[in-house]
């Protein structure tokens, strides 16, 4: 994810690999320079999953220079791995980090929602990388706090928060949840437990994402989940 | 897709590439053959897309036999190429080829569905390879139809159909759809039209794919799709 900005050689035609972080902050650089090299931007899972790069690609228009995307694996569609059914999942949604003063929850609604629609839901846990602590906001010299990434235990314990909040949705503590960690990596982890025992499970390193199944599953998908209790 | 059954060397081990409708048919003695021999099943889109590898991996453990899945880009989220975040999607749906007397149109209703919730819905248009004519089904001897693709042309004009039957959804024939064909090949095709003209739209050879878009686009999606217009 955050490779260095490098010049190559790619079969002879020269070659920047630039990072996210650079072409965040350098696209219209980086872009003068697409015009007679070429430029290749690597990304973590599908490279138009996030805004970050259609916004790009518009920018990359208006420089009158050509781009190409070549597709790949993301959680989206890796999710599948827990054998729940790609189209029988709704909307995604993202879990934030809660802090002592803010705990939004609209994402729940979602949540409930796609639970009384019978359909699962993919939630994308909070990632802080780059995070300025608060003392340096105002300082001159920015310093960041250490990358976090919300683990499956942490979501669960936030759901379930909500859930004492807004009981009569029809999810409980006692609802189904998949907990993923590392998808497709070789010591990629699957956990089907109660969102009440999901509190307390460690799915080791980052990175993690939840998924709230349907109520009512297909034979296969209940097959295939059994594997993971 | 229909590769055939090879026995090949892969560094020095001996290795089976499968073909999908030979593991359909034939899925008890690869796996027999899995417990001395690799075995590598290639298939299109992610390999978990699709209920008939789940099952699969299921018979594979009765075997006894370790599997490995590698995730790959799916239209699922590569459909992201035409610039509708993936996390507005809702529940994917397949339209099916109608017949004289087999009209169905329950797909629609969640299609509809997710258009009242504000998300995009991709439509998977279907597929006919290896059907069996109907004079053959009563012989020894099978004889199958030609292979058939389901163009974005052909949905549409099923959905028009269908939204002359139920008016009143918030989705009418002016209502703007996204056509797709051959995603990721480097001839693919993308075209944003109402439905009504998108009876007409010619999108080549397939595969196709059609999207009926949230009716609140996110700016950066409006931009995005311009393109296409």
């Amino acid at each position: 994810m955050y490779l260095n900005y490098l010049q190559e050689e790619f079969y002879g035609r020269p070659l920047i690999i630039a990072d996210r972080e650079l072409c965040e902050s350098n696209i219209d650089n980086i872009l003068k320079e697409a015009k007679n090299k070429d430029v290749a931007l690597l990304v973590v899972g599908d490279p138009l999953g996030a805004t970050t790069h259609t916004d790009m690609l518009l920018r990359a228009k208006q420089f009158e220079v050509k781009t190409q995307i070549v597709h790949n694996a993301s959680i989206i569609n890796a999710v599948s791995c827990c054998g729940l059914q790609l189209y029988n999942f709704g909307e995604t949604i993202s879990i934030p980090y809660w802090t002592e003063t803010w705990k939004p929850d609209s994402f729940y609604d979602k949540i409930v929602q796609n639970f009384s629609r019978n359909l699962h839901t993919l939630c994308l846990l909070d990632i802080k990388v780059k995070e300025p602590t608060e003392e340096s906001l105002t300082k001159k010299v920015r310093q960041y706090m250490d990358p976090k990434f919300m683990s499956v235990k942490e979501a669960a314990s936030q759901l379930v928060q909500i859930i004492k909040r807004k009981p009569d949705t029809g999810i409980t503590m006692d609802t189904i949840a998949v907990g993923l960690s590392r998808v497709g990596a070789p010591d990629q982890t699957i956990a089907v437990k109660s969102l009440r025992e999901m509190q307390q499970c460690d799915l080791g390193p980052p990175l993690h994402s939840l998924v709230i199944p349907a109520p009512n599953l297909h034979p296969l998908e209940l097959d295939y989940l059994a594997h993971f209790r």
